[in-house]
């Protein structure tokens, strides 16, 4: 078998049950036929997954590692997610904690292709954290949003992205919502000469998200949002590689990382595919989450990994400015916060609740 | 409110907290941001999210209907799913547990274009179940995955289909093996008269699903295998709407189907994007999925709905011949059953275990 493809899971199973759970688990994800049946020498020694390790963890709960074969992925995303986890993932006593990909792997996803500090180059900021906030309620017309990110701008948020629920909606269209908005930030740069971020949310299939990108690159956006579990992690990766001066950033949409681990799914596997950002829930918040997890997925995103730049770790979800230095104790410099719903509910103070958000930030970076 | 779209969610929680958890999964899957902070008449009267029921279930467990508005979701499945599931898929005590979708969009997704009959058609078969079987193991050539074919068609059976674990790999690259398995099949055709359907799997980005398309169309199939959690809804959707000629058989890989029902992910939903066939892991397999959840894909797939034609309910992993009686007292004959690895056990007897298979439904058909 060549090295360096392996699964590991966090498999729900008794002592004496977990050996041959785990052989199982073997062979569905890689040939998925009785083992017994197959005559070729090559696929039984190379293609048919094999168990390196089963090691106890939490009470009924085993961590069991599988050598894959990297032939079975080629160099496709959605394959590997396939090979990883296709059929395992309708069984649920196992979870898909990590992956270890091999290097060549690695090289052809490529990672993103700006990452932590293209997103800190492009709002002008060294070493502090970056705010970010969102775009809503839903069933706003673009006019409104481009309000609403007009006073983000104005008190000096860095990133401002679509709510995900944002699509292509007839209340408001994709080209509309773009239209109204790139001008109006760029009239605040003018004003006050801090340039905020529109990250506009693309969504259907792969030539409609492509159409969304040709709009937003023409109105001089240069960062956009992707759900990759919803677009298909192959159709991410694809507008990653066709578009390599994009920023992008990953929402956490659909992921139902109750049975991924968001460690991996979010800070290696959507960083991976070439996510800069990644937005996640962040613990104590509207989310389950436990800090423990937010850590482990911000060092995922962060993680030294030879060749691959940082992602950036976006932490989001009903956090609120009071809990900012709390956040920014917790992750670091490198991260982004994500505040939506706590500054909107600020109503006519929004540009006063988005500068104090930016100013906490700013006076935590430099304390 | 338009009227229409729903969610409906099984959601664990003790009585006390379940009116407050209805009410923030209808915020979540709507506006996403606190209600009071809402200014605007329209969306807080046609776009929040509305709690219209909650119904105790078992033990610890309650039915919640949360209408949304159909604007929300404008025409793409990706959004669909967003709306309905999107950030409450990373709550893991919520289940999506069935929808009720709109009309309109209903009629824009439009089901299978071929659906049961359409598939009973192409091999010839009246009222009869079908049956199906698969080329495995993965790491086989071309020319061996040939060979297979070949003996499964001259055993009789209906459908061949790919492993989902076959993509376009460098031992079995996709056009390679349809160029291989499409003339094997012709041949036997010619032969004994009985023609085999080969369904090649596709596999990539939308670009590399519509080459494989284009490929296997060439080469004279009609019949395509997706899984749509991989590809993406919207990009499955794309390639059934663009090919309205072709039949797809839609692969629950990826499904995850523990925190989405799999009576409404398989039957409904995928059905609803044109499925004409769906695989689902049939109870006493390898998967847990109880004779209930089995009954309640299948009666999803075939249920009567105004001008959408039914889905071929198609119960497969780890199904053996002995099975096959009793499977078509449960399933009736509206279903293809799909026993691959149990035929590949036969090795050199696979024509004719593959012939004693389809004996086995031919005469349970004429009983």
């Amino acid at each position: 078998m060549s090295p360096g493809l392996a699964a590991v899971y966090r498999v729900r199973s008794d002592a004496s049950s977990i050996e041959d759970r785990a052989r199982a688990i073997a062979v569905e994800q890689s040939v998925e036929m009785p083992v017994s049946a197959i005559e070729d020498d090559y696929i039984l020694s190379s293609i048919v997954g094999r168990v390196v390790a089963i090691e106890p963890r939490e009470e009924g709960i085993f961590e069991v590692r599988i050598a894959l074969a990297a032939e079975t992925v080629g160099q496709d995303p959605g394959q590997l997610v396939n090979m990883l986890f296709g059929n395992t993932s309708i069984h649920d006593d196992v979870v898909l904690h990590d992956a270890e990909i091999p290097a060549e792997l690695m090289k052809w996803f490529g990672g993103p292709r700006h990452g932590l500090s293209g997103l800190r180059q492009k709002v002008g900021a060294r070493a502090r954290a970056l705010t970010c906030s969102a775009l809503k309620p839903q069933g706003l017309p673009p006019e409104k949003l481009a309000a609403l990110a007009e006073k983000f701008a104005r008190g000096g948020v860095d990133y401002i992205k679509d709510d995900h629920g944002l699509a292509d909606q007839a209340y408001s269209p994709f080209a509309a919502r773009v239209q109204a908005i790139a001008p109006a930030l760029r009239a605040v740069e003018q004003a006050i000469g801090h340039a905020a971020r529109y990250v506009p949310s693309l969504s259907g299939d792969l030539d409609c998200m492509r159409r969304q990108a040709a709009v937003a690159r023409e109105f001089g956006i240069d960062t956009l949002m992707v759900a990759p579990m919803i677009s298909g992690l192959s159709n991410f990766h694809r507008l990653v590689r066709d578009n390599p001066d994009l920023a992008f950033v990953a929402h956490p949409a659909m992921a139902g990382a109750a049975r991924i681990d968001p460690a991996f799914l979010f800070g290696t596997l959507f960083r991976l595919l070439g996510a800069d950002a990644v937005v996640f829930p962040n613990h104590g918040g509207r989310f389950g989450y436990s800090p423990e997890t937010c850590r482990a997925i911000a060092r995922a995103a962060l993680a030294d990994r030879a060749g691959m730049r940082p992602s950036m770790p976006t932490p989001a979800g009903g956090m609120s400015l009071e809990r900012v230095p709390e956040m920014l104790d917790f992750y670091g410099k490198d991260t982004m916060l994500l505040i939506g719903g706590a500054l909107l509910a600020e109503r006519e103070r929004l540009v006063e609740a988005t500068a104090a958000f930016v100013a906490a930030v700013e006076r935590h970076g430099h304390g």
